[in-house]
């Protein structure tokens, strides 16, 4: 048995993280899946690991934790073979990270999590999509998307605060944006379409972990694929209907 | 001059933590008002500090940092006078106090924010009540604190995660709940009934720092003092509005 165990679902957008961070950095983790659509998140023997009732979690050793900032710091501070440049020693490179983690759970994670769920998931989980909430929370994502492009790549290097290696925060804010593969191929196109900086930088992540980052995300983008299959067998049927999608 | 520059408003709650952790640990940090009241976080000048035009924000002889955390987490770790307690070394501690400061984000903040803006503050910006935002943020702020007194203060000791001693994130959650002050006292009461351990710990946050937790708070106090008694002229100018204030 592996020491370390991992809790989570490569639909969700931090499990992908987590599991990347691992495979990149060699660590010799189990994963074991808690299916979000089958609920298994909000069972008792899950809650018995993380009492939130989400993904992802980890147990290492008997050592319980959740959150995944917290756990992709942990993770880089606790295992040796991790090289620095996933969470610089130095306190104020470390500093600017930090920020960008905190910064990340109330816009682009806000954003990202709040649109994809109003505009596409919320049926497949018994609720109403909320097409007001989708559109305020797309303008929070083109925001953020703003703010990853204007400031934090306007130096020199591919990955965030100009480092020529990626952080724990590329991959946290690159397995975000990855997410809104949900709104389908073209719409994700279209929204990013205007930060070019972001696109070289996400390609830059995804070569940075290969052939992780790709293989973490097929299950996103087989799920993916299904919701828009299912969107334009109902647009042919209802042209009217559903015309931004 | 003083090296470390603050730029904050006590009115804010993450402000407010990152000037009682200075004043607590004897750094010499000069104090800089961004006055939320006259919106001089969205003048460009301050916007060079930090380009998100939110406080707190710091300058450490040059080097710019926001978010209130990522301050939190360099001034713990760049200040040797600072003590151990505060951000603990030892890999799991810090595991635990991260988690809870990530935890923050996304639920007490987001909770207590949201329903002191759509229920108070909103009119005196030029913004309408949103009493349906109210509620579900009222909520989150009730879920949150319930996680704090079954979860995070459910081991001996007075501060979070059984600690004998405060850290960072007893600062900023503690600061997070004197917020709901905005309520008016009555109605603080009420939310904090539930939860002794929750008032127990404000009590330990309060006295492992005196007198500098209870001098933070006093431009919170007048001016919630001010707000509640405008709601009771208005209440008995009209007795069948407002009610629930």
């Amino acid at each position: 048995m592996a020491k370390l165990r991992l809790f989570v679902d490569r639909l969700s957008q931090p499990s992908r993280a987590i599991i990347i961070f691992c495979l990149a950095n060699g660590l010799d983790a189990e994963e074991n899946l808690v299916d979000l659509g089958k609920g298994e998140h909000r069972k008792p023997e899950y809650k018995a690991i993380n009492p939130m009732g989400q993904v992802p979690a980890v147990d290492d050793d008997g050592f319980y934790l959740f959150e995944s900032h917290a756990i992709l710091r942990y993770l880089a501070s606790a295992y040796p073979n991790v090289k620095e440049h996933w969470y610089p020693v130095d306190v104020k490179k470390r500093a600017q990270i930090e920020c960008i983690l905190d910064w990340h759970h109330t816009n682009l994670r806000r954003g990202s999590a709040g649109l994809v769920m109003n505009r596409v998931i919320a049926p497949a989980l018994g609720h109403p999509l909320d097409p007001k909430a989708a559109s305020e929370c797309e303008a929070l994502v083109k925001a953020s998307l703003d703010t990853i492009n204007t400031l934090w790549l306007n130096e020199d290097g591919s990955f965030l605060k100009g480092s020529s290696e990626p952080s724990i925060a590329d991959l946290s804010l690159a397995c975000e944006v990855t997410q809104l593969q949900f709104l389908g191929e073209e719409t994700k196109a279209k929204i990013l379409s205007p930060y070019p900086k972001v696109r070289n930088w996400l390609d830059a992540v995804e070569k940075a972990t290969s052939p992780h980052f790709e293989s973490a995300h097929e299950k996103l983008r087989t799920l993916a694929a299904i919701f828009e299959q299912r969107r334009e067998s109902q647009s042919s049927e209802q042209p009217a209907a559903q015309s931004d999608l």
